[in-house]
């Protein structure tokens, strides 16, 4: 039997954005030393940072400081997420080039988190593209609560697959799903990957998943089985969404990296490597971080025989 | 895309062994109540408990006991763990039908955990099937370690096919390969379940998994993909290995049931009662339980939206 599995995935570390909003405010140059942890272990793409409110999300309100220090590390591409136009134009000003655009596929959660309707939302598609585009970089459209919503439940799938076809048309370049609240499973998630993928022929379709009701990998599993080649995942399972009333981490970026590895599928991130950054993370936030290959490491540390036993009871 | 997933799994609740054995000693008449809670899940199989050394594993000293309770639940098929003949004859003494008797595939785990190699544990398969058909049951070999030992490193996948089919020769009506320190991903496991089942034509091949390093799902995921059809799984996420270092708990069963259930495959377990079960299981052992739905419930709790917001910012 054939998993059916790609030969590279493309992990995007979210540890930055994700993993720190929750949090108490990380000075900046603890958080330096943490992307520089995370440069160090090969990963080829961060979201490292969000320009949102800094009264809902005091923790990443040095935004523009920190989008002034990526210059220092040019063979990595950095991303910021923005919640609409006025977030995109800061963005840009601070110097980043490519934007991740959320848009909830569901109302209840689009009100909470952007208080906005997702049509409201998705007609700022075009401008936040434009920007991106306009600054030399690239737009995706991040879909929030594309399974399901906290507040309306179950998203019905032509919801999400239009919020993707016309952030196509609008000029984005990429399209990530999300399940911000960590309940989709591989059955669910394969269904919708495929729903998408047929709405946007061509657009590189990535998942961002929580481990909540500890199925994110298997996800992650399914996912690549079905195409998807960019996952986002946090150093340490960091993560959640102040906005989503049960979200937990995101999968796990070691974990992740773990998996796919040893299934001889390539990430280009070093799996030692990843493991210092999660302690270097794990200090950042003052807490134990979620994820169980961290406290475990990896698999190549046999431990010595205990002595021969004297017999048999 | 589909996941070509079956119809139906069986489930097995080996919260009652593996995950009570490295517990402090829980009273028999707790444990009669986790068994109805778990009974009222609609599980199938239960390992009730294991026969082995009391001095080893003081939390399963009462076996006998339990296994003189369980007439009480007529429609599922218990089943007892042992790790050699002396046990085997306790067990059918005591009134179990069903033994799974365990084989570590590397000399490290096996030496430490029963005191013999490999091969000594092989040469006394035949007495153990033979003790379970006289006593109108069956016989399944769990291969523990049957990917990596804890002391010998990556166990060579041929000496795990080797005890299979010696298994099979000497009368075992199933097999159980065992991922005791939780290291194996979806690529490494399903290479191993092809060898096994090349090996052993026509032998149903249950999975043991540990959510060790975060992949205990996906690897589930990909064992039902490969035509797995039998998953140990404990309430709660309990479990471990006494002898062997850095293993930690079971995949928990309430996650394994949505993810399945979810994805459209049939488990004949209730979620809700799963979770009432793990409600039991963390009374009956005073801690935490690791699984991440059994603190995050399923997702059909939608939450009330927030009140309209005042404005934007």
């Amino acid at each position: 039997m054939v998993l059916n599995l790609p030969a590279e995935v493309d992990v995007r570390e979210v540890g930055m954005r994700d993993g720190l909003q929750l949090e108490a405010p990380v000075p900046l140059e603890t958080k330096l030393a943490l992307l520089d942890a995370l440069v160090a272990t090969g990963v080829r793409r961060i979201e490292a940072t969000s320009f949102v409110s800094p009264a809902a999300v005091p923790a990443l309100a040095d935004a523009a400081q920190v989008a002034a220090a990526l210059d220092q590390w040019p063979g990595v591409r950095f991303s910021a997420l923005v919640a609409g136009v006025g977030g995109a134009r800061r963005a840009v000003a601070a110097g980043m080039t490519d934007l991740e655009y959320v848009v909830s596929a569901a109302d209840g959660h689009s009100l909470a988190n952007a208080r906005r309707t997702t049509d409201e939302a998705t007609a700022a598609t075009a401008e936040v593209a434009r920007l991106a585009h306009e600054a030399g970089g690239r737009c995706e459209v991040i879909i929030a609560v594309a399974w399901d919503c906290p507040f309306d439940g179950p998203t019905p799938p032509e919801r999400t697959v239009a919020v993707a076809r016309r952030a196509v048309e609008a000029g984005a370049d990429e399209i990530c799903l999300g399940d911000t609240i960590g309940t989709v499973v591989p059955g669910r998630l394969v269904a919708l990957v495929d729903a998408v993928r047929e709405a946007c022929a061509g657009v590189p379709i990535g998942v961002h998943l929580h481990n909540t009701r500890g199925a994110g990998l298997a996800c992650a599993l399914a996912a690549v089985q079905a195409g998807v080649t960019r996952l986002d995942a946090s150093i340490g399972g960091l993560g959640g969404c102040p906005f989503a009333p049960g979200a937990s981490g995101n999968i796990a970026t070691e974990e992740l990296v773990y998996l796919l590895e040893d299934s001889g599928v390539r990430t280009g991130i070093d799996l030692a490597a990843a493991l210092r950054a999660a302690a270097v993370a794990e200090q950042a936030v003052g807490h134990p971080l979620p994820s169980g290959l961290y406290r475990a490491g990896g698999r190549s540390r046999p431990v010595p025989r205990p002595a021969p036993s004297p017999g048999r009871p």
